[in-house]
């Protein structure tokens, strides 16, 4: 057994609170495993009195972060408060201080993650964070260790469960978003305000820290293009499963001949694809390049367990650090890159238009995307009169092309709306 | 950029060669990506004159393994020669002369692991093989980091990408199994000698390593149960697919209450279970935990260009190591346990026999399996008279006991033969 390493806890929340559990209850089988004694000497919560469902041994709760932070005891902090504020200035004053971090916060990682990350090696310490991406799948870690001689071309996955999941309940039951997202904040599986998760916000983060430690660039998450699902319909569903797809939030970065692109938007899977499969809260994340081909990283995205699981693999790495007397760099260069404009990107589109079903509808129709060069590849019709659909599937368009060829589409007397713009899943996705 | 970092090879076969040509010719890539200098220093072979396809410098090939192992220029030794012998001593030499070893070698790991690690620790240095299992999927340092907090209950997975591929073809185009392997070993799938694959001794390989870093227990290679492919006909895929399933060679390495059990077999898996529609060379391993549920890891199992990247991860983990200077001992410590004796081991079965259809014969057949307290689950007969078959699935049923029924059975004067008992995935499977 190993001198004991100190531990002190930013927050105590589901996840922390399934962390401390085991470094209290299960140090033992813990210790068995790896050698290691790690003792929990802190935990900074807001709320000393709230019920967390274990038993914390007393002395151990304050509600002044900085005693945890600041205590000479405690060598490695554990951060799971969320958020930038003050999780952010906290994660700082531990990294300079010489403490290691171990955070799951993906909104803090992707904001200010490259300053972090350099005041930890300029302290000489670990910042480590598995568990801010995929939950319990390990994706941090086999990005930036064991695929480090990779060039990586494309990092696209399923990154956040709670938008997921109502996507899943959206095409099974053929539910409407509205009522589906209610359900899903009564059983807990979407905040009171789910703005970061169905905005797209959260898998924006995680989409940044995937592309940063995939390509070597620092990507800032606030500019990851991003689209969420709120106004995804019923209808939206049922024509994608006619076609053949499916619609799932994806995260993409890419590194093309074009430069890097990452962003965040709901996109028709065909149903073969192993993405279309994907069920409920599960994440999973396919990694490209030349010589690995593909892999896919599949399991549960979130979860107080899971998560706690993550965390405490990058806390045995960091003990172990700790008492190897170094940090062993483990981090990516950041190289100067750009991002690609959201408007030059291209993909395939399946739109759906509402038109007055009268001749030569289609013919004008075709005209507006022959003059902004979007080519069509398949046209399906449904209904008739007033009331008739028009689905388009075009060929690889970029997306400023697309968007100018809607806007003037929407003019046109014989279209009534072009109800919804959705990008199709092909080989440059 | 670092002080560089000396590398000696030892063979340059597939893999070996795909990963010099990286190192040699791309060196300014990893460079920018890692901030290492990797320098090749000598390369060990057994024909100096072969073309590897790669412009080798001059001065770098050697056919004395000896002058790369004590070369004092090599800090870090990749071995690439597969096999026992003389691989193990070279690498136990390398070792206890302070250099750090990467190999690819899983029949050496599963042999002489336990003494090799112990040797690495000892002498301060890492013994890293990654690339032993999976090929270029991360699932070596996922298990023992990542997840090294984890009490891990199962890992389960198709790990040998010549088997799946010969399987996958006779499910498919229900083509013999001679007629596939032939093909296989024309196109160069398949070894001159595939008895290490089709045999399931490959497979038993990764199956223990996979079990020693999940569990801590150390489990020799050589006694992993293995049955093999040869025996399985293209009527066995027939019936399956009626029943529902698909046999694939499945690696299982279980922790449960009554004990650890580490075996490789042809098993049936239910056609909807994302296991049965893993293709080809594909590999994919499943790791469960009470706190992760389950993990997917999917990819290249095999070939040149992606184990060369799993050996490049560790090698650049090697090299961080040594500018670090100091080994982070990241092992799995290995405590006692022992191994469940396999006809202890329940699952479920899925029998094939051919009987004289008379009055009365399912009554003896049900008679027989209830001697031996084995249950049974369904039955299907197909065809009539003295050429009919009988599909008999059971409950779960100790080894022990389907063997002993399954010889009565035979000895029956209404059944002709016990034509195949193969596993069924289940619940404990």
């Amino acid at each position: 057994m190993s001198l004991p390493i100190g531990i002190g806890f930013l927050g105590a929340g589901t996840v922390g609170s399934a962390l401390i559990r085991r470094l209290i209850y299960e140090s033992d089988a813990i210790a068995a495993k790896t050698g290691l004694d790690l003792e929990v000497r802190g935990i900074a919560v807001k709320h000393l009195e709230k019920d967390r469902g274990i038993e914390i041994p007393a002395g151990l709760l304050t509600d002044r972060p900085a005693e945890v932070v600041d205590n000479p005891e405690v060598q490695i902090v554990v951060e799971v408060i969320g958020g930038l504020d003050p999780a952010g200035d906290l994660v700082m004053r531990a990294l300079r201080s010489g403490k290691a971090v171990v955070t799951a916060n993906k909104e803090l990682m992707a904001s200010r993650g490259r300053d972090l990350l350099s005041a930890a090696e300029k302290a000489g310490v670990s910042l480590l964070f598995e568990a801010a991406v995929g939950g319990g799948i390990p994706i941090i870690r086999p990005l930036s260790e064991s695929l480090a001689g990779e060039r990586i071309t494309s990092v696209v996955g399923i990154v956040n469960g709670t938008t997921n999941y109502i996507l899943t309940r959206m095409a099974e039951e053929g539910s409407a978003y509205e009522e589906v997202l209610a359900e899903a904040q009564e059983l807990g599986y979407a905040e009171a305000d789910p703005t970061a998760d169905v905005g797209g916000g959260d898998a924006a983060s995680k989409a940044a820290i995937l592309a940063s430690l995939a390509f070597g660039i620092w990507v800032d998450g606030a500019k990851v293009v991003r689209e969420g699902i709120e106004d995804l319909r019923t209808e939206d569903f049922e024509f994608a499963r006619r076609l053949g797809y499916i619609p799932k939030l994806l995260a993409v970065a890419e590194d093309s001949a074009e430069g890097i692109g990452v962003r965040v938007h709901p996109t028709l899977v065909p149903l073969d694809h192993p993405l279309a499969s994907v069920r409920g809260a599960t994440n999973a994340v396919f990694v490209s390049g030349p010589s690995i081909g593909e892999l896919l990283f599949t399991g549960p995205g979130a979860g107080g367990e899971p998560t706690a699981t993550a965390i405490l693999g990058d806390l045995i790495a960091a003990a172990r650090e700790r008492l190897a007397g170094t940090e062993v760099d483990a981090r990516i260069r950041f190289v100067a890159g750009h991002l690609r404009r959201p408007e030059d990107i291209s993909t395939q589109w399946l739109l759906r238009i509402t038109v007055i079903d009268r001749p030569g509808v289609l013919a004008r129709i075709a005209g507006v995307f022959g003059t902004h060069l979007v080519s069509i590849k398949s046209v399906w019709q449904d209904g008739r009169g007033d009331e008739a659909t028009l689905l388009l599937v075009t060929h690889e368009s970029p997306e400023g092309d697309l968007q100018k060829a809607a806007s003037d589409l929407s003019k046109l007397d014989v279209v009534t709306e072009v109800a919804s713009a959705m990008r199709v899943y092909s080989q440059e996705i």
